[in-house]
């Protein structure tokens, strides 16, 4: 099995998950009981908070609130954040931002989005025009997961905040974390993580906010996390996104690196006749999207299955709609939009790896172009 | 370690993670990837679901929503079905009901709280007294977690929709679920489970509902869980909730009469002397909850805790309040309400461990009182 669908999500690090297990399968207490079991449970779950937090931001200025996943992260901070006014995004956000956005106007909060360039990058300019002194939120994803264009949100944050100081900007990092080389810069308020996108477990994540900002819970209940997200704390997650971030971030460059010669490696065997590059030049090495023009891109999918190669169509967690809501915002018409490829990588593929999912590729489209 | 904490959170069935684990870590795909690898997380996800919630429910009437656990389930029940007019609940509902009611108030909704009486049971005639043509929703815990009372929600769900057929009726199930014979009647809608309150991991919980009952959604996204709830399926966290279940389905009556056989058998140990006692007899066997009048009940469990064993002092999930909010509401003074400790059970604990907990706790108290 070639897997190129690590954009969805990722082969879990076997012994980051092994480390975790071990130490909250012992240590199994509710880390808000208060004995020593319990406080031993806690210590565990916030040296992985600092542990998670120091990867990415100044512990002085600001803090991680463990979710469980992504899409929480991207609620909690949405819902939380733009309750009055107009909120501000982009065409080219994941799903468990648009969905909060559209749910937003239900809350008599106004909804502007800015559209997106050619490679689904976020048009800054046009964003940045739609903000003003009633816009609440602004929330510009960071790693497009659908094309890897690469949004420059510390430049996006800047320019927000000298028009709105109070304006908060929140930035899906899920695409981002652990791949790209980034700090949150001080106009950044929110940043979405998730585990399971760099080696962690399914059902854990974190939302990394300024120390400052107050931000209303959107579970309450215990009161864990500071009050800021109630549920008993999942230990076992936290420990194994922590030692997963610890192994990646050890090698963050030369991971990128070796991604980087592998995105290109395969681009290079991909029939250019066949595939039209949607990907940018300049964009994640992590996601390269093709599309080859009167194909579906599903039929090339599972035909890909069967020849043993995983890869995505867009994003894995899209409906049924036919085509990438995304995609179709960036321009393409519907000859391209229904033959989207996602190949999305690992450091662990290897450029053999890569060869024959290309040779794979070609022959598959070939195939369903015979048969048509 | 003799753990006698197991309201709090339970040790994980070591069987069950193992099972999960193997698969769900050679299964990592997405569950939403549509092809063979995604196909399988999906089936193993549906089975896990089917089997969970045959555990409880008729499958024709009602399905199952995977959650990040109980404090999300009842959120998302709370948020979900309480838009307008009133909504009923009572003094006895843990943290993650209580909160999520009395953030309701800031959403326009009225929110009436009905007495509980002195075991903690909720007092059934003043509840239903507070339901009219209104209400929205009414939430009544099934097993109280400070003490044990059970009420009886098939009766009082019953009653309610007698009075108002529209009326959504929710339960908190944490601490009833996998220890007590139960079947959801008709007229509950809504039941909430955890996963680690029964020997799975935390973080993961679900939402049992009606079909026929439209819910929107707390967390919105990619659509997962029928669109009901967004964000990748936590497939490992739903597998071992299924494989834990299983293990206490197989034998929840037996199970059932040796927690009982424990609570009695504890009870007759500890010093009539020292000790009052909270919990009802005819409540949960699950739970004893006991105070020691003039003590501090967190003082003994730390002192509990160096002799080895671990017991709580009410909800491990609760705030900083001196006092439990519940254990108040129930009528007691504060020579008693500092004194709270409770003792929570698992089948897996033994005739010896109880009658050296209550010998420890006995002792416990008596140097407390003998320091004062």
């Amino acid at each position: 099995m070639i897997y190129l669908d690590n954009a969805a999500t990722t082969r879990p690090d076997g012994s980051a998950f092994a480390r975790a297990a071990s130490f909250a399968n012992e240590c199994f207490y509710n880390p808000s009981a208060r004995y020593g079991g319990g406080f031993s449970a806690a210590a565990a779950l916030n040296e992985a908070r600092g542990s998670l937090l120091s990867r990415i931001a100044d512990a002085a200025k600001y803090e991680l609130v463990f979710t469980s996943g992504g899409t929480e992260s991207d609620n909690f901070a949405i819902f939380s954040a733009a309750r009055r006014g107009n909120a501000v995004t982009t065409a080219g956000e994941h799903a468990a931002v648009e969905r909060p956005f559209s749910e937003l106007k239900n809350r008599g909060v106004e909804v502007r989005i800015a559209p997106v360039n050619r490679d689904g990058s976020a048009d800054a300019a046009a964003l940045l025009s739609l903000v003003d002194e009633k816009t609440a939120l602004v929330s510009v994803m960071h790693v497009n997961n659908e094309t890897g264009a690469v949004n420059d949100i510390s430049a996006i944050a800047r320019a927000v905040k000298a028009k709105n100081p109070r304006c908060v900007v929140h930035s899906d990092g899920v695409q981002a974390f652990g791949k790209l080389p980034f700090r949150m810069t001080n106009e950044i308020d929110l940043y979405s993580l998730s585990a399971h996108k760099i080696g962690g477990i399914k059902g854990v994540g974190a939302l990394v906010k300024r120390r400052t900002l107050a931000l209303s819970p959107l579970l309450c209940g215990g009161g864990q996390e500071g009050t800021l997200r109630s549920g008993t704390e999942n230990l076992l997650g936290a420990l194994d996104f922590a030692y997963a971030a610890e192994g990646v971030f050890a090698s963050l460059s030369s991971r990128f690196e070796r991604v980087r010669a592998l995105q290109a490696r395969l681009w290079g065997e991909l029939d250019a006749n066949l595939f039209t590059r949607i990907s940018p030049e300049n964009g994640s090495p992590y996601i390269l999207t093709v599309a080859a023009a009167g194909t579906r891109g599903e039929v090339i999918q599972r035909m890909l299955w069967e020849m043993g190669v995983a890869v995505g169509t867009g994003s894995a967690c899209s409906s049924k709609k036919p085509y990438s809501r995304v995609l179709e915002a960036c321009g393409y018409g519907k000859e391209l939009l229904g033959g989207v490829l996602r190949f999305s990588f690992s450091a662990k593929n290897t450029e053999e790896e890569i060869v024959e999912a290309a040779r794979l590729a070609n022959e598959a489209v070939r195939e369903f172009q015979q048969k048509v």
